[in-house]
């Protein structure tokens, strides 16, 4: 029951020799979610060691290329594979409208569809669903149309009280129903509440991901209490007029959001070229928020299965 | 009075976490020539610390992604860059068609103009000319229209013979025009013909590169004596059904197209993923063309400057 993001790129636009554009992948017990797909993320997904095959949706926060740039190579490696899988692709309105036309010309013979969903930006909806997650996405205050997205588990399973289960002599046959808060009907119509068969399920876990966006203290309510919050960090404070001008946040906003929206884990990147020492992007964040990490190329961070 | 080629990605189309795909430097007295831009390509140009703001032009084989994907982020990092000088690039009449829009949608402030140039893949033809190199088309057999470029230095100057030049008393001033291949006329009207003041120029230098393109002896009028051709070697001999069905080469052939065109230095590339150990494409090229190296990224090939 793995639910763990790995970061794939750390930088802000214009490149550097050490860091990539952004992406980062959310494995979910082994269903694998892109986020965002800067160029050289298929690269990156080589280096990490994660299969192309296990991916079936992208996501993608913005149309601005340190964002984007990678999308028709990772999907031309996909057709050089053998895909014959759906890949569902989700992102602002204008995503199909520049992506069709390079597939129709460089991807004319894949075996799979490529399937575009439409994101509002502009309000918080949820982009998509299955049995184990909901994805929402969360609206941002960038220079074009921006939104990040809320990955959250659904529902986990109530825990068994293996001593109820023992006394009311529960056949194991009927322990999965009972886990998703169904009573148990004896074969003799008697009853027992699910309440005494058990105890509440572990908390969902959560992972917020936000970029590009300026400070923006609406997003606080969409994030609230999540496990893990990637937030970006294009500058550190002394260029605060700079994140407000080009709408982004200094590692001391990110904290400042993580701060106030109660978050476990706060992950920062995006980081502008101009800066060498990316501790210093640390050690500001942490004054205000101490469980602050850096979005580093190669990293993994796994939201642990709590049982209780 | 450099000319060397700076390799920047030496695979085929599917990524490796080793390897990048097709991209070459060309530094002529620094002047630099990009040519191919496969994804990634501006990450490897800061890996081998080639400035940016030096490429003026661009040389695309054809329109494979493995070999300009990478195009449309490093003309986004030029104007983040805040270059304003124009941008030339070269390729098959469908570039401009599939890059204008994209540029039009993510590069729309750019400050300077991308012009793009019709490159005829069908026959051999100028594509570039300045004052110290010429650059023409080389049709190639792919899948795809495709060419390579073969650069040639132009008119090298010819060798001054101090003694004569010493002992007809030749003013200084007089000395560069008597390079290019003038006769010296004296303030009193006599003449000294230049070829008693000069010794013949070096030979000028050449680069032919050939990537995509099945084994094909038509190119070899056009590369002949050149002093360094980039031959791709997709495959070993083992898969020759499989190069010949793709429109690819094998090692052994591009050493066979050296060999038949006596050029002084092959290198090949464009390895395909299949293959972990590179170093048997030079041990089967070599054995029909001693002089073979592997294009490796970052590895520089430079072609002397001899005076005689």
């Amino acid at each position: 029951m793995q639910f763990s993001v790995t970061v794939l790129g750390s930088n802000s636009a214009l490149p550097t020799s050490e860091r990539n554009p952004t992406a980062q992948v959310l494995n979910v017990s082994e269903r694998f979610f892109l986020i965002d797909c800067g160029e050289g993320t298929q690269m990156q997904m080589r280096k990490n060691h994660i299969r192309f095959t296990r991916i079936n949706h992208v996501f993608i926060s913005h149309l601005h290329g340190d964002h984007c740039f990678g999308l028709m190579g990772f999907i031309s490696t996909l057709g050089l594979l053998g895909r014959t899988n759906d890949l569902h692709i989700y992102g602002h309105v204008d995503l199909e409208m520049v992506y069709r036309p390079q597939l129709n010309y460089f991807s004319k013979d894949l075996k799979f569809n490529v399937k575009f969903h439409i994101v509002n930006t502009e309000v918080s909806e949820t982009v998509y669903e299955d049995n184990k997650i909901i994805v929402s996405s969360i609206p941002l205050k960038h220079r074009v149309p921006t939104c990040g997205y809320l990955f959250k588990e659904k529902n986990p399973e109530l825990h068994i009280n293996k001593s109820s289960v023992d006394y009311y002599n529960i056949p194991i046959k009927s322990i999965p129903l009972i886990k998703k808060g169904s009573d148990y009907i004896g074969e003799d119509g008697s009853l027992v509440p699910n309440h005494l068969l058990t105890k509440p399920a572990r908390a969902a876990r959560s992972y917020a991901f936000c970029s590009d966006t300026k400070y923006s203290e609406e997003i606080i309510p969409l994030i609230k209490d999540v496990d893990l919050l990637y937030h970006e960090a294009t500058f550190l404070s002394d260029n605060e007029n700079l994140a407000e001008k080009t709408h982004h946040s200094t590692a001391r906003q990110a904290a400042q959001i993580a701060a106030k929206a109660k978050v476990k884990l706060l992950i920062i990147g995006h980081f502008s070229t101009r800066y060498k020492d990316m501790t210093l992007f640390e050690k500001e964040a942490r004054e205000v928020f101490p469980a602050t990490y850096l979005a580093r190329e190669g990293a993994t961070f796994d939201i642990p299965y709590l049982k209780d």
